[in-house]
């Protein structure tokens, strides 16, 4: 940045910083809420329950910092783009926070109940969702849409190892219907990381979009959608 | 309207044209995929998939004006909230869109296995998240916070209606562990059902700021999670 900053470039340096602060707080509930699952204390399921709140502030401080520069600086081109991009980024790391709650949740569900088995892959997910959350948001702050298609190639990767879980956990419960009940909350923690590597993909499209000013995230759906489903049918 | 119309509030009616296009498409996503699911017909579901990109051409369409008219318009106030709402909207929409899309695949799947029970209880909640969707656009398009509340407030009947069928799945699972992977499918799509839910919640939330001027999304989480999980530790 320039040495004769004006007042518009402060206040986007704030904006980054709070987003930086928002995505550490997301990625430190995601490891907490899975730490609480995997070492079975619950005492690390409450602290994100309490922590939730932070995040929500910080995605109601951060909304308004976009509204006041929307309104104020009446802000062009690649400014413009940053800072609506940035509202949205907001909004992911609030859901990123919410789906951390939930998992918090179903940990105290789970720690009532006896323990399955030792856990693996399920922490090994919340590791590569947390990754991708730091890099996605590093790719906003830098503009650097090399990492943020990186990121978005991670998301498939998550996914298999979703459906590997799922599979795996498929098994337990016909052997041995007593698994049912835990083996349904577990399948439920791996849909909630995967919903986090989603958002993570979403802010990933977001920093593409902003970059390249074009939209390709659909594009990389449509990539995605192939490998998935297909359908005799149709229009 | 007043009969003198600027060149941007034909830009306003546009944006709510397209954005109401787009929920009604969500809609019949919905509609469709559960419709498909009851019925057993592979085709709907396989229609569901083939009218997604319609969907992602909206939510691109929408950005594109929304950003058009925040860069050439300088819209203050009023019009600066109800284009960012905007934004926000078309982003849930698209979200809505996936999930019906989830539950489509979903029912693909499940169409290859034998039917468990005739379905009452997720149709049901389908019926009901549609008219969250539909009735939370409305509220956005009037303006009318009041609406907005009340599609809020209905959010708990819709997990709950969930809650019910995953007890009721989990038994099926208990008595007959043949059951085990029809029902999981089963439990994953009223997940979807109620995260389409969230989604038209969300669009009520920002309403009700963007009326209001000020964020109580927090505060609704707040008194929703109350009822939840009540947690002894804490920092």
């Amino acid at each position: 940045m320039s040495r004769t900053e004006r007042p518009f470039d402060e206040e986007l340096k704030m904006l980054k910083e709070k987003l930086l602060e928002m995505g550490a707080r997301a990625e430190e509930q995601i490891a907490l809420a899975v730490r609480g699952l995997k070492d079975r204390e619950e005492k690390l399921a409450c602290l994100v329950l309490d922590r939730e709140e932070a995040i929500n502030l910080l995605d109601i401080a951060i909304d308004g910092m976009c509204m006041n520069m929307l309104a104020l600086r009446q802000p062009m081109a690649t400014d413009l783009r940053f800072i609506t991009s940035a509202m949205k980024i907001g909004s992911d790391l609030e859901r990123i926070g919410d789906l951390a709650v939930n998992i918090a949740e179903r940990t105290i569900d789970l720690l009532k109940q006896p323990e399955l088995k030792p856990l693996i892959d399920i922490p090994r997910m919340a590791e590569m969702v947390q990754e991708m959350v730091k890099d996605a948001l590093n790719a906003f702050i830098n503009r650097d849409a090399v990492l943020a298609r990186e990121v978005c190639s991670r998301d498939d990767r998550v996914d298999e190892l979703n459906d590997q879980v799922f599979r795996e956990l498929l098994t337990y419960m016909m052997q041995d219907p007593g698994t049912i009940s835990v083996a349904v909350d577990l399948i439920l923690v791996g849909r909630h990381l995967e919903r986090i590597g989603d958002h993570a993909t979403n802010i990933g499209e977001d920093v593409i979009y902003m970059t390249k000013g074009k939209t390709i995230k659909h594009h990389i759906e449509e990539g995605r959608a192939t490998g998935l489903k297909s359908c005799s049918g149709g229009e």
